[in-house]
């Protein structure tokens, strides 16, 4: 049944700018948040409240555009124009990293994070000041749209929905967490304030969702842990986890562009390939990877020069310092088992850090092996994605930390993320497997991601906030 | 009532070695947990194994030798001698760094820690063969006393209770767990055979007891995700929070030595002195503790030349290297901000990296704030000690995250471990206290210790031993 609802995200659909001419442009925008929510479009009357991100966005925010996705469902989009200043703080003090390194347990404790006034005025003036003017924008779209359910998403808007809930008791909201939700200690390094206001704002909503039964838990224990027992986290938290559009890789799988990509990674590739294509994100534990793959070659020199890693990475959040540090340990490592190995001709590593998703999909195509060893991570789409177009009966490996193990578990070989030698010897088991085992594990992948595809990822939300928010239960 | 009871600790109450004529000598040996476990020997028929530490330790390796504690309790003393490479693996890779970092929330995982082959070696050849031979030894100390209780300790231990289990399944054993706990996603940071082995071998235990409720429930959470919900920890894990013994600080106040070594603090000090005593960990958060104190001075210029800090740090396990870097951090640190500040006869940070025990309960006697900001810690035991002695009416400021919060958090002011401009704000708040508040909080403090003091600990695990040993349970 097609819906009303307002979408709420720090990044939008689209980005604009202009071309020579001052045309308006849109280019389709970074994230795969936005990818899973273009699904929505197709199904539901949304309306889109984003940040205003380029300088033209900034132009355009106030008023309400109407847009229409790349399959022609129309849209309406509202850029909210944040103040310079506090966006920064927002975004790239408060958001990324404090609250993404607490959520991925990426803190070196002994020495960071810590909570100089500056941090505390990144919080007052920064996240709560921009999640206010989310708030704002949500209440004027609730005024034009009294019926409609809002829907937010992620650790950028955690404190809205109190803000909105405070002016609209009766209004449906959910708010899905995209990424992992950690235990209830690692939420201390938050200071009192900040930790109570993110619980306290998550449960204004009737419906919070999450990738795994894991997390819920968490969220379970945490809210327990906070506000106490009485706070209504059992019956509110739902498992809803995340998928893709497999309609889209089957067609993209054909699409020209990607078919010349997967010329040249063919003209290229080693006898047997192993992917990997991340954000350059110290969550998802690529320098470990770099190291298992010297692990096999070197308790394997069979293998040496007959297999090699692909590893397309897309540069994140370059403007924070640990961010910019991972990327540099990513590069010492690949250039350090490289220097080993290289030989005529093959190098065990083969490096892109740059974002071209048409040779992403061209990879996922190609491979034999698809590493996937986060730290932790909220579901992983890419475990999802590439076995859905891939050609070579790949076999996943994957961190028992990611979210899609959970669903895909039984199909993979799982890895701890920290056992390099442990990933080693899954890369050399996946290596080996029985091509008839390969065939069936891929299959039951496939079959379980197309049933399971992202509209039923939206639709179980909604079921669901259609029995909390009923009047009934008010 | 006199129990014979079988103590096991990897370090024990004394350290052997030689005069200059050859003579043998003993000497008391270090750490906290000696320390507290001497209570036991005045009231209990006590057999101590332990590990030889020193060359003159291996000697005496073997034997059971009759000893005393310094206010004459007999005890028997087992000293087990390790093969070398495995008690160096067991020590300086398996309990430290990797199960304390783990136990205080301590790793940066986007690059520490990484298991390679040589630390799943160190695992199975150190830690695992290490706990083998001290449960040989517990096994042949229960064939000379079949009726002893055995209570081992801490986190060196894990996997020996299971070993004597196996061979005895009737003998009561009892755990006591010093560290924190950490919840089950932090426990995943070890590969699954050791988090399974170490929870497998505490629920070998009749009882396993805790600091507080706080680490207690996550063990029995923990205990759930890895072992099941049939696994019994809810009725077996206990809290039983550690303490001290009161007269032993009463008469300590008094000694000659103490007396000389408060004389020199007091010649030296300035109006108002901070204090902080602590083992360089890096737990212990010193770092931040010294940028508080910055952040302090810098926002109230009035109190420069009249505030101090005495830092006295007990340099710790300078053999890994995360250890050793901190020891440099704190330096480093302490430097920055005197060189920031120093002038005229005054230094804001006074440190000292020796071990000194006098002068440490020479400095109890003379704070006027005592901070303890831990990042995570079990308990912290100067927070029960200092207080007791101090002649300053001293205000304890103290982590959320340090065990002794449950017990003493409503009288002392508490922190966020994290948030420095927090802690600056404490430290002011505590040194503008009001003197007859000042004084009714450490009276409170005070009384509460003497009455929980480390014979009320012992108590508490035996009779829950008592209770859950009994034959009509098994």
């Amino acid at each position: 049944m097609r819906r009303k609802l307002i979408v709420v995200s720090n990044r939008g659909p689209v980005l604009f700018g202009r071309g020579a001419d001052g045309e308006l442009t849109a280019s389709r925008g970074g994230g795969g948040l936005a990818t899973a929510l273009r699904g929505l479009l197709a199904v539901h009357d949304v309306t889109w409240i984003a940040s205003a991100i380029s300088a033209v966005d900034r132009e355009l925010a106030g008023d309400v555009r109407d847009e229409s996705s790349r399959d022609g469902s129309p849209f309406r989009l509202r850029l909210v124009a944040h103040e310079e200043q506090a966006y920064d703080w927002y975004y790239n003090v408060v958001a990324n990293p404090l609250l993404w390194f607490i959520q991925h347990y990426l803190w070196e404790l002994p020495y960071t994070p810590g909570f100089e006034r500056g941090v505390h005025t990144a919080w007052s003036e920064g996240y709560v000041a921009v999640n206010r003017a989310f708030a704002a924008a949500v209440l004027e779209e609730l005024d034009r749209e009294p019926g409609a359910a809002v829907f937010f998403h992620d650790y950028h808007l955690y404190l809205a929905p109190r803000f909105v809930r405070e002016q609209r008791p009766e209004a449906p909201l959910l708010h899905f967490v995209h990424t992992p939700w950690p235990e209830s200690d690692y939420w201390r390094v938050l200071p009192e304030e900040m930790r109570q206001a993110i619980h306290d704002g998550l449960l204004a909503n009737d419906v919070v969702g999450f990738q795994t039964a894991r997390w819920r838990a968490n969220f379970v224990r945490s809210v327990a842990d906070f506000l106490g027992h009485d706070a209504d986290a059992e019956s509110r938290a739902i498992v809803a986890p995340i998928s893709v559009d497999a309609g889209e890789f089957d067609e993209l799988a054909l699409s020209p562009d990607v078919l010349a990509a997967e010329q040249e990674i063919v003209a290229r590739r080693p006898e047997q390939l192993i992917l990997r294509v991340d954000r350059t994100d110290p969550s998802k534990n690529i320098v470990r990877g770099f190291r298992a793959l010297e692990v096999l070659l070197n308790e394997h020199p069979e293998l040496l020069g007959s297999v090699g890693m692909l590893a397309l990475l897309n540069p994140s959040r370059q403007e924070i310092p640990e961010y910019a540090e991972y990327l540099g340990a990513i590069q010492r490592e690949a250039r350090r088992v490289n220097d080993r190995f290289q030989q005529d001709g093959w190098t065990p590593i083969e490096l892109h850090t740059d974002d071209d998703f048409v040779r992403s999909v061209a990879a996922y195509k190609q491979f034999d092996v698809l590493l996937v060893n986060a730290i932790f991570d909220g579901m992983n789409l890419v475990a999802k994605e590439a076995p859905l177009v891939n050609v070579r009966d790949g076999v996943l490996v994957h961190s028992e930390n990611a979210g899609v193990h959970a669903e895909l578990g039984e199909w993979a070989l799982t890895v701890n993320p920290f056992d390099v030698e442990g990933q080693a010897e899954a890369l050399h088991r996946a290596l080996e497997l029985d091509p008839g085992e390969r065939r069936r594990r891929i299959e039951e992948i496939r079959s379980h991601v197309r049933e399971h595809d992202v509209n039923a990822w939206i639709d179980r939300q909604i079921s669901a906030l259609d029995r909390m928010s009923a009047p009934s239960r008010r």
